[in-house]
């Protein structure tokens, strides 16, 4: 039997770690297995990748390639590990995954949807989450905690307002399409943890589902 | 007044390297500023990134992921290095640009035209070469001069059927579309070297163009 594939996507600093950590425990309880996984990276060749999107360089970054480095990251992560996993029936957990490109690029970067859309068409067809939780939270809040925890990389370097629209097209998107769950960040942990898990419940384990 | 971009494609072993040295040569006897650069690669991320579709990875690279990386290469080429001489009036000769893709991921990797156009719309917009002059030459003759050369790298190990579809791909838009002169290449080197100039001369000097 297939696995399901679970993304956790949100802005730096939101908790994506510890709801990660908390999904697998809810999980494995169950005696499923899990595979957790990162974007950018997860395969040697998309780490080198992630590595070079990181990076601060000489020259400038293009929108389009850093966006371009992302799908190539994720189609190898795609095909190499993610596929493999849910076909040998293991529920793939996913620090990140399209829906950031859309958000960050897309939104962040201005680049607009349609881009992002004919991208994600031509590299991953039509393969899609099972589900989406969307941990959401104020940029301000969120980049405060990224900071604490060491030095910014290019990305987090940018300037407040990327944030803020890279917040929005995550909001806006979570609206209009099915199979994403907002989840508000700014509660105490235990909190957030609970609502993750009865999403994973309500949206996959539910009576006649899943 | 701008440049003009100037490409030279063909297959592994088909002589790019001295077409392009002729050419520059003869741009030069007319006191014309001259850059040449290569791709994948010519800017510090383009090179790394040169080097990560080249090397021999313990993974499958997909087809999707090195087509991704070369165009990442060529975004940062065509934005930080091949716009900017042109606008300074220098005429920009390449080794390899658009038309590469279009061949080898297109042709021989099988992903079709499509795929292809699609991309480099989004990348590229409608930047496109004054000029294309493609060496055409039967790839078991190329192949040979290229090992004669060294160790081949990833995508120099594929089957010959891999460059035959490449070959085939190259001359069916070059008969398609306009701008690109194809070139044989299993002339004597100066006979070669006479048509390249000759197609030049034709195509960006002749009475009332360039």
């Amino acid at each position: 039997m297939q696995g399901k594939f679970i993304v956790v996507e949100g802005l730096e600093g939101a908790g994506k770690s510890s709801a990660i950590a908390s999904l697998v425990s809810h999980l494995q309880a169950k005696s499923i297995a899990t595979l957790t996984v990162r974007e950018p990276g997860g395969t040697p060749l998309a780490e080198a990748l992630r590595d070079l999107v990181k990076k601060q360089w000489q020259e400038e970054v293009t929108a389009e390639t850093e966006l371009l480095l992302m799908y190539a990251s994720r189609a190898q992560l795609v095909h190499n590990v993610i596929r493999p996993a849910l076909a040998e029936g293991k529920w793939v957990i996913a620090d990140r995954h399209d829906l950031s490109s859309r958000a960050y690029q897309g939104g962040g970067r201005q680049l607009g949807d349609a881009k992002l859309q004919t991208l994600k068409k031509l590299v991953l067809g039509d393969f899609v989450p099972d589900l989406t939780l969307l941990l959401d939270l104020d940029p301000e809040i969120g980049l405060e905690r990224a900071r604490a925890r060491g030095e910014l990389d290019r990305i987090e370097q940018e300037a407040m307002a990327f944030f803020q629209r890279t917040r929005e097209r995550y909001l806006e998107i979570a609206r209009q399409e099915r199979g994403i769950k907002v989840i508000a960040a700014d509660q105490p942990m235990a909190e957030v943890h609970q609502a993750l898990v009865n999403a994973l419940e309500a949206e996959l384990f539910a009576h006649g589902r899943g």
